[in-house]
């Protein structure tokens, strides 16, 4: 009898094993996870970037399910293009579920179908059974998966961490994990993004204790809190402090004022209504009654706390009474634009509280000792580190290899890696395609590196154009070669630069004998000259686009 | 009698007060540093940044020195620039002026006097006499400044930290600090890099005993160190464990390989030349024979380590073998490229070391109980927060708060700002042009912003290019218009989309009179047409050129 789980590594180009995985056993595949990934600047222009899924379009029919750990944009942002293309339900918590909602509105033509689950529930599909367990992490609702095949159990913890003071009063279900693991768990898929982080990540409590402090010594000042707006437990602690001290609450930027909306639907937020106030009704209000929460913590450009860094914010002018807590930390490589958003805050004589000075932010992430905490209670014989870099996942391996095991029973994955485990064996067995697709405006097609690589070309150097027209039967060069630079030369040199170009083409052609000759040939001749002159002059290489019409 | 010191602000794009500042009083100007920055990601293509020194130039016959207060790139490297222009002698210490000759070797054409001072020298410049203090830094040979003028003492600490086990074996002369307090200083003006930072920066020789772990428990790795070129100091302990652990050193980078000449020649690197190797050269050693030290600790992509780590190295080649400690960290904005090769050295089997996992690098710059310490020491009347970017001095005016200082004693300066000193008062006086100056490829011309929109669009959207014939007497349309799209289409739709958009471009121009037009309307027209096909096709806004040639 064939007892081979097969595991798939669609996704996740930065952060290996995230965005996406599928499990495969016989004809049946679940998937976890829908993820996206926001490009960085060495991908110019491109909007998202989503999992290559030609596998399972490739094994459409045996796509049983969509499992969703929780609601983030890497867990769920590729959805509206992997449901387009694969017809199966989602499983997620309710919380998650809206969240899919809420984005789906904008691809109307994409149907499909959702069950929204519980901690402790227990799904059966096909040869699968899939048992939800309770975790903390930065967004309510999340869950860990744990997944039963005649291949052995899987825990696959998703995004999580301890958290001994939960908001929600229900923590990390740590005694299930135990539970299981005394059951025997062959498998441990546990995420890796703060393994490098010694001790214990911080209680979402503890943040609720500074933002408490800090309202309670600026008792005068119109308080705003900038915070990722999917952190709803961070949201009900700073409605829970206006109310405390009599602050109306005005939220900015369309994402939170869509997730309070669906966490007040679904009860996950619970806030008195009348104490919520609109944007453009703030000045009927004196500054030490007003909470302003916005989303911008990352210092996105057109965020409405970029706007009012800038002055730019029609409804609200920074001044000397504005507190500005950035209740949140900055992504890997956002921290510049974070940083220039608090320092013109400052500069506009406000003062800002930011994660360098206080505790206004706690990681949803586990650090070390919590890792830790998951081995020892799961005890697995098997172990993939996923979710980080590949300097993430090397550091977990030697991290569960100090607690004792094997170094051949733990398997590093990379992007289109598959993994086949057995009941007593774990081993590669092959790549797929996978690995990121390029969204690009409208995202119907995939951005090819072409398109990237002259971007970056003409984002560097900019670009030249010369246009000239030729008789090849007498010969002639038709008037002057027209041309027009972008991104070159200095506004005082443009008419200089350009005469002297056209000079040195017109001299080159002379010495030609263009009678009877192939266009392509002067129109690559031309452009060595051009981009070679250019180069002298300038040290730079524009783009050369050279075109030749014929008289 | 006029005692006023005026104070002006020349440099420091996004580290105020760094960079370039000048000193005048009556008719003389001294000019402390003449440093560059590197551009960020928000200027594509700048290759420098410099100060705007038109206000320098407007007092040419003022200016009687520049005082360097080291040898790091934002204190010397618009000296090229600067010295083209302002004919003054330049001071600083033997290794900052070694640093700078080779620094103008690259422009044999400007002259300059360049005279060396030792710590406890003072230099009597017209009515200014200036004396040089010794201070520890990331970079030997690095002096702060007592400038005394008939204004009161001004202490400049340039970039410093206190270090109580300094590998020179000269501290940062506290004491000195504290004679001159005691006598009285009018104005300190104190850097703010690490103002954010708790406690005590780490001496330079813990890095010296992490390096010697690490050294001691790899006996039989090829061990490869990365680091700041700059650093004689972390150099000077990496050849020390070299020759204790009997290895070879071999050193990679064009400036790293600089530096250790410049070093050894005036003294400040002492090791026997017998145990430097060639990098061609070490393919006759075993691996436990090897020390490898290298540039590209910032993950410069055309660094010999990124080139490693890519593969692309002729001479070398990266295994399982081979250990790679990072003493370093990264820079702001650096963070991404910095981890893709930490993971791709160790995706190619090597074990790499860096801040994150073990104290290989100690910061140049003083913590806060340093700067508390320099306070302290000198007492001073009135103060300025330097080198930082507004949130680090905002911090740093509260920390002199805290210690007791007026806050009407305190001035946060900005880039151009004009600053009055005299005995018994300071105050803001007014603002000149300052700032950056772009430099690009030959850096003759100031790059303007348009040049840098221009780049940016096409960074983003790509451009599209159109040159369509018309006989405007005739009104006919010659031929069909030609296309060129670089950065907009992917590859396998480029066909379709060009045929599309020049079907739309005829059927256009068939609907208009074209006889007798102005070529610029339908220029403009074509244009707005393009743009807007193109938008509905792609949601994408390439820069369009349009070419109207008439027949």
């Amino acid at each position: 009898m064939n007892n081979k789980l097969k595991i798939t590594f669609l996704g996740g180009v930065g952060e290996i094993g995230k965005n996406m995985t599928a499990f495969e056993y016989n004809n049946e595949i679940i998937v976890v996870d829908a993820g996206m990934t926001f490009p960085g600047d060495d991908l110019p222009g491109v909007d998202v970037v989503i999992p290559d899924i030609t596998y399972l379009i490739n094994n459409k029919d045996k796509v049983k399910a969509i499992l969703l750990t929780h609601g983030h944009e890497d867990h769920i942002g590729a959805l509206p293009f992997v449901l387009a293309q694969i017809n199966a339900p989602i499983y997620g918590s309710k919380l998650t579920l809206a969240l899919v909602e809420n984005k789906m509105k904008e691809h109307p033509k994409v149907k499909y179908k959702a069950v929204a689950v519980k901690p402790k529930n227990v799904l059966k599909i096909g040869a699968f059974s899939v048992e939800f367990i309770k975790v903390s992490h930065s967004i309510a609702g999340s869950l860990a998966l744990c997944i039963n095949t005649p291949a052995g159990n899987v825990i696959h913890t998703g995004d999580f961490k301890i958290d001994f003071e939960p908001i929600d009063g229900t923590m990390t279900d740590l005694q299930r994990f135990g539970e299981l693991g005394k059951k025997g768990v062959n498998l441990l898929m546990c995420e890796s993004t703060n393994v490098c982080r010694k001790g214990y990540s911080m209680s979402e409590k503890n943040v609720g204790r500074a933002l408490d402090e800090i309202f309670k010594v600026h008792p005068d000042n119109r308080i705003f809190v900038a915070t990722f707006a999917s952190n709803i437990h961070r949201l009900q602690q700073i409605l829970n402090l206006a109310e405390k001290y009599g602050r109306k609450v005005a939220f900015t930027g369309r994402s939170m004022i869509n997730i309070v909306d669906v966490g007040m639907k679904i009860g996950e937020i619970s806030f008195n209504r009348e104490n919520m106030i609109d944007i453009d009704k703030i000045d009927k209000y004196a500054d030490k009654e007003l909470v302003i929460v916005t989303t911008g913590s990352q210092g996105e450009p057109l965020s409405a706390l970029s706007r009012m860094a800038a002055g730019e914010f029609k409804q609200i002018k920074i001044g000397a009474n504005d507190l500005i807590v950035f209740s949140s930390s900055p992504i890997p490589g956002n921290e510049k634009s974070v940083y220039n958003v608090i320092n013109s805050l400052f500069q506009k004589g406000a003062d800002v509280i930011y994660d360098e000075l206080a505790e206004v932010h706690a990681s949803g992430h586990a650090c070390q000792e919590e890792i830790k905490t998951i081995h020892a209670l799961t005890k697995p014989k098997f172990f993939i580190p996923i979710h980080g870099e590949y300097r993430h996942l090397r550091m977990h391996k030697q991290l569960a290899m100090a607690l004792g095991m094997d170094e051949r029973n733990i398997i590093l994955p990379t992007i289109g890696a598959q993994i086949e485990l057995s009941p007593n064996s774990i081993k590669k067995v092959g790549f797929t395609i996978a690995g990121q697709r390029l969204i690009d405006g409208y995202g119907i097609g995939d951005m090819d590196s072409n398109v990237l690589r002259e971007r970056k070309q003409l984002s560097e150097d900019g670009i030249c154009v010369v246009v000239m027209t030729i008789n090849n039967v007498s010969g002639d060069v038709v008037g002057e070669p027209f041309i027009i630079t972008r991104g070159v030369v200095y506004q005082d040199e443009a008419e200089a630069f350009v005469q002297d170009t056209k000079n040195m083409i017109v001299a080159s052609l002379k010495e030609q004998d263009l009678r009877g000759c192939d266009p392509a040939i002067i129109r690559n001749t031309t452009k060595r000259n051009v981009s070679n002159f250019i180069y002298r002059r300038t040290k730079r290489r524009p783009m050369i686009l050279t075109i030749v019409l014929l008289d």
